[in-house]
């Protein structure tokens, strides 16, 4: 269980939204509100884009809190699209390459959630993913391998593509005796357009919220502000803020994406 | 503020204290109960005496409850006299070498609280370190400074050498028009006997209590257990565990160490 | 390609091998001399047995040069059985879960050499790891998984398991059209008997020596000191070290392995 | 021993000087050819400037050859001024507080070299740092105390002020019996202007070169391509390259400053 936030907007230091607001990320990393782990100290990580078409990842296994590298980086790294993600680890080891955001190519992605009993559908999960991306699973995480799965499942659709791996994965647990929890709350983006996801099954989904201003959007696992225009992001929708239109919320699972199934 | 340990004893597995306990050292990391930082992730320490006069030490940055290594070493090391703490820093660096205990020759100790406004005291303090001592200042705490000024106040008689430093201590921060606070909750031991601190100055000390059984002894700075055979230690108090002895209570300022200040 | 060494016979400080020969390990981690890598600064271990039925282990991603935990615990840990390496790491992640030695239950392993083009292979090695065995897979390492692979073939004959792993990894390794290399030099132990392998495909075997003496035995990649009694083992052999026998050396693939394949 | 790169010019991705060259800062970190130490692994830093007026600090005690998030910032970080450093730890600690480059407001400093004996004149340095920056002595290194004296002897004029510390270090060491040795070939900027120092005392400097192009230059420890360009400081002699002017080099101790003195 973690918390994360989604930027894309004006160009800005990440500090804006990352360390300097009264309940900033770092603030969460020591003590979330809305979240069953308070504590978020398993490792961070910073993704962001620049000139380079594909992201820069910044990631370490220390608490954000007591980083001072990710202080110095948040206030000189400028972005107009970054994500920041505090981990509280659920079963799988304390490694950078364990820690979120997650890159592939031009993509990025980052996960607040787990798949129960891990161990058991791990290989389940693996298999999803194609030969061609197995390279880069570089760590042990469900949150990667669901990843590279929705890479895999036809990514220049990107929700098509996460609901066609969710329904597996609602499969997978479903098919469990012990009725194994799946929670699923995600952010997702190829450098323009940005995506997020809430959805859970035997379980209550992970909170998830966004808030638009002048043309941008931030998406949240948890507001760090007491502003009044946060929304709230129903159970089993996504997110679509694509760039240049405003953010719309969809259903994860219409008609013709369960009729493709 | 951190949360500490210190055992005497018959040998024993260092996991019977550090790490199994419903209450555990390990488990107050993430969550204490009597301490006004809830979280002690900071990084940790071990001390330990075996077959060698000196001291063993294993110190890390992470935090305790993700160390898979603590557990191992937890689980294999065997020790008479073992100190263990966890450590929520008051302002200076997370490093190895600023984590507890300290080890300098046979000596070990570990410490709870924190010398307010430390950077503007901290030459004063550093002073009382003796020459022949300041090459064992590998770090850059108030509670490694207090340990070496106390080692070179005739450490031959621990408890009039500290209750000499923390006269010192004392008039320091009370010369200050800041009223700085001073916490001071701490064990020491040459490998042999074992003394524990309790005292404050323009505050209220932290907590310190102490459990006797079979010959042996351990001091908390929380209990780790419901047993109601806790001692609590009053403020302005050492604990004095001499191998062989029943431990006693004694007022850190006995008339003749007044006198001889 | 990495320096390891391992050690059983008389309880004994590890230190006595691992930090203080003129040309230790610790040495080795910085200027090896039998090896492609003369550096191997990308993490260390050791495992070692005691009391408990199932080996300790210590595992670090800093160079074991400058790590003053292993210098402290090489002093206070005593063992009759421990494998100690230094990594060089030939492409995955620099995590403690990629370090040796590996533990599995009762058992130790630890590898110098490299299956190539192991991002290609992966799956394949990976599939050969029984699905009882898989949650054991924590870390990304071609060692780990073959280490799983053999303790699945049938570990209760441990040269017949490894014979069996290495004639599939050959297989593979022989059908790529790169000729792909291999290169296993090997420790394995459960805690009692030891054994050792030297294999390559498609290359050179890196170097594996052995020493006996007072009933024990020192299995190293590479002498830590002039001593003349250092036996080389030879291409395609194993050692078998069996508690309370004297070590022999027997060809890796024996007809009746060979017959049963 | 250490080595070092400062760039000041157009603005450029660091990786251009950092990791890309053939005979890369990153390459030198495991195997540097003018070093009596050729492994560099003992940590590393990053320190630059962009919008805000004080410098960007990335500093990391993990060998800079196998830290992906080195690569990553490399890439990302644009800057018109950085200083990047690989260190070899002459006897203090692995910590990132012991780390170069060492920021200080608008300042940065990083070294190569070492004042023999830190030990026993550790004291005699600190006491050259004003009270007034004591407080931003946060790790134990020779040359972070070496530093913080140049602040505080009249930084206003660099040269001046690095002379006369130097001067008072020779003084230091002169003195001693064991004729210890100095060696600090080191750079310093504002953020504006850079300057670059060659001096040693009982023993000789480490090299210095430089290389200007374009309205920029580039200050090394050594050259990290086989450009015919470079151009070798004199021992006792410093760089200054103002902004806006070409790079002169001129005698650390100018007859004013000796008279001065």
């Amino acid at each position: 269980m973690c918390r994360w936030i989604a930027y894309r907007g004006e160009t800005t230091a990440l500090e804006d939204y990352v360390t300097e607001p009264a309940h900033s990320l770092i603030a969460q990393s020591i003590h979330a509100m809305e979240s069953t782990a308070s504590v978020n100290g398993d490792g961070f990580g910073l993704g962001w884009y620049g000139k380079h078409p594909e992201p820069g990842l910044y990631r370490e296994i220390r608490p954000a809190w007591s980083d001072e590298n990710l202080r110095y980086l948040c206030r000189h790294l400028q972005s107009h699209l970054f994500f920041a993600h505090v981990r509280a680890a659920t079963g799988t080891a304390i490694t950078r390459a364990n820690c979120h955001p997650f890159a592939c190519g031009k993509w990025l992605f980052m996960h607040n959630g787990f798949l129960g009993n891990w161990n058991r559908w791990r290989r389940h999960v693996e298999a999803l993913i194609p030969d061609e991306l197995y390279p880069s699973r570089i760590g042990t995480t469900d949150s990667e391998a669901i990843f590279l799965a929705i890479l895999g499942a036809g990514i220049q659709h990107p929700i098509a593509a996460a609901a066609k791996i969710l329904a597996r994965l609602t499969d997978i647990v479903r098919q469990s005796e012990t009725e194994d929890r799946f929670r699923f709350t995600a952010a997702l983006t190829d450098g323009h357009d940005l995506y997020a996801f809430r959805y859970s099954v035997n379980d209550h989904a992970n909170t998830l919220y966004y808030r638009e201003a002048d043309g941008g959007i931030v998406i949240v696992s948890e507001p760090f502000d007491h502003d009044e225009n946060w929304t709230t992001v129903p159970e089993d929708h996504a997110v679509v803020a694509k760039a240049g239109e405003r953010a719309r919320v969809t259903p994860l699972f219409q008609r013709e994406w369960q009729a493709a199934e």
